[in-house]
């Protein structure tokens, strides 16, 4: 039988050995698993991002995954880390908030801190628990130890508040959350939300900006202009057609996005 | 049998879950597939320097190998699909030209376009059809899916045009192409141009330098002075030895190479 | 049997076909390699920073793993290209001081001259050899080509020098060797030298710093504020909690760290 996926986010980049050493680890323990990188240049510490990468990830992936999110500040601190199981998938952690966009819509179905140091390398470093711990932890969980043995049992994890817009059936008060690399601004309004505006024609207002409609595709307006497109994760994006809407918009840091009917 | 190598080019770097997701959805629907990252950091939206990296690299990859080339400015429009068969490799692309540097030398065997929803997932996203589309088509002709099977076939492909050098037995006028990560300026000028020139001493010239001759290695010239050099792409490349030519040289756009005996 | 891992180690970056053409070329000649990044965003040309990263890495795989590590501002020219054994590892690397991190606590079993041409590629470009030579000969050696059909036996490689803390009793007068994401500042002071310091309480002194003792979490300062700690490379090392020590404190490369008695 295949052993399961371990998939793994960082914000350790590629400048260094922290991810291939994780996989150095890994391999020694588990040679026959099949490790695949989400993504690794996460801003550094960036706990937000990191859950809501994490959280537009893991269904794409076959069940029974381990999913390991390395984005901890904590590190060396007294942070716990977590086996979390939800939805059929599995989720090693630092108890910081990076879980908190995946259980936004699902149960967690059990979850264990991770104290058991039969399954650590023996030498712990004070910087460095992703080889230390959540590496070796991974790979023995692709081998088919059971959860329960990594530690005891916990019921409630730390969440990072998800900033949540002001919904009403006759408008919508969002904002921005991040910018991807292509420069687009991925705000927290969700297609749901924009369902519940009846109004075929929608007005959109941010900064000094103001567009009048939805688009479909980048395309529909002329190269160089701003547009709003439902992004893949299902939220609401400001992005410039051809063009880098965070290099030429200029956005602040959280800015405020309103949708009225027109 | 192995699955056949799914190569993955894109410009979706690894600041976003975007990579990750597609290799999610690919091992979802063929767990034993093969996957490869050629490279993700392309300038966002360039078709043509992802169409020289596809060029410069297929050859290299065993035959069957399934190309996967997501540079996509025009997703979500009525850009088409396509899945191209050619020099006995498959090439799963936007038909916006990116194979135009596969197909400067090679016949195009077949091409579909890939419009068989079967094999899509089951909700396409207005943004991000690389994960949507390509990554299970991909998934789906590792598996065996004929190419047939995704569309019906064309017969001609968009292409870009691609800036040739003027070429006479006397002289070579060509120009800057692009740089890559060392700052090496790439030309159009490539190794059969230059044998066209039975003079053994030449000189090239570009912006205000010129140099004599084309050297073998970098350090054939001091440390921090400038040199021609015949590249691994088969183009002629403007280097400054143990340095960043762009940084130093800080060439203009386009800036053109001209090629005479001396 | 599953083949060795094929770990890789370059300055190449993503923004070119470098690594994934490398791949290429080893999985046309052993379908089965099992390849790993260790990093690919060494600092241009950076010898000295590849051979820490791969002195920090190699001993988290497993043994019979083959590093490729390809930093080889002299490829082309004269210099070598070797395969040693150190540590039943093995690793095929030009012979640039690239080892010298590893060879520094480990003896060299065996090293061969990599000359035989039988395991290139047919045509070799001047300034590509990880695509032509490094690729090729790694994936031969996965296949379980044995390392004295390379070449010729060597017996010496070339180093470079290490910089080495000026230790006694009393004090440690080391500096800063590089940066990592993070921006920590890396020292080459290591564990064993600060045991050699009996003093429970320790000064730390740098640029116009000065710390009161090493600390065993970044959460021991408050956020902002720098602080030292041991990394996970067993290398003291200068942080800022919840921060960018690089961007804060924007010390002088090669800065002296000085460990003084309190």
């Amino acid at each position: 039988m295949k052993a399961p996926i371990i998939a793994l986010l960082t914000d350790f980049g590629f400048a260094d050995e922290y991810v291939g050493v994780m996989k150095g680890v890994i391999l020694k323990i588990n040679p026959k698993a099949n490790i695949v990188d989400i993504c690794h240049d996460i801003p550094a510490q960036d706990i937000v991002k990191a859950a809501y990468i994490l959280g537009a990830s893991y269904k794409f992936f076959p069940k029974g995954t381990i999913f390991v999110a390395v984005v901890d500040p904590g590190v060396g601190s007294t942070r716990r880390i977590i086996c979390a199981k939800v939805a059929e998938y599995y989720f090693l952690v630092p108890d910081n908030g990076v879980l908190s966009y995946v259980l936004e819509n699902q149960k967690l179905q059990s979850a264990y801190e991770v104290t058991n140091r039969r399954f650590w390398l023996d030498k712990i470093s004070d910087t460095f628990h992703g080889r230390d711990i959540f590496a070796p932890v991974a790979a023995y969980l692709s081998k088919g130890v059971a959860p329960h043995k990594l530690g005891r049992k916990v019921s409630v994890l730390k969440t990072v508040p998800l900033t949540k817009p002001a919904v009403s059936r006759g408008s919508i008060e969002g904002q921005i959350l991040f910018t991807d690399r292509f420069g687009n601004y991925i705000t927290n309004i969700d297609a749901n939300m924009l369902n519940k505006i009846k109004y075929k024609k929608l007005t959109i207002k941010f900064g000094r900006h103001r567009l009048d409609g939805i688009s479909r595709s980048y395309s529909e307006v002329k190269a160089g202009l701003p547009l709003a497109i439902l992004g893949s994760r299902g939220l609401l994006e400001i992005s410039v057609n051809k063009g880098n809407a965070e290099k030429i918009l200029k956005l602040k840091k959280e800015t405020k996005v309103l949708i009225k009917p027109r």
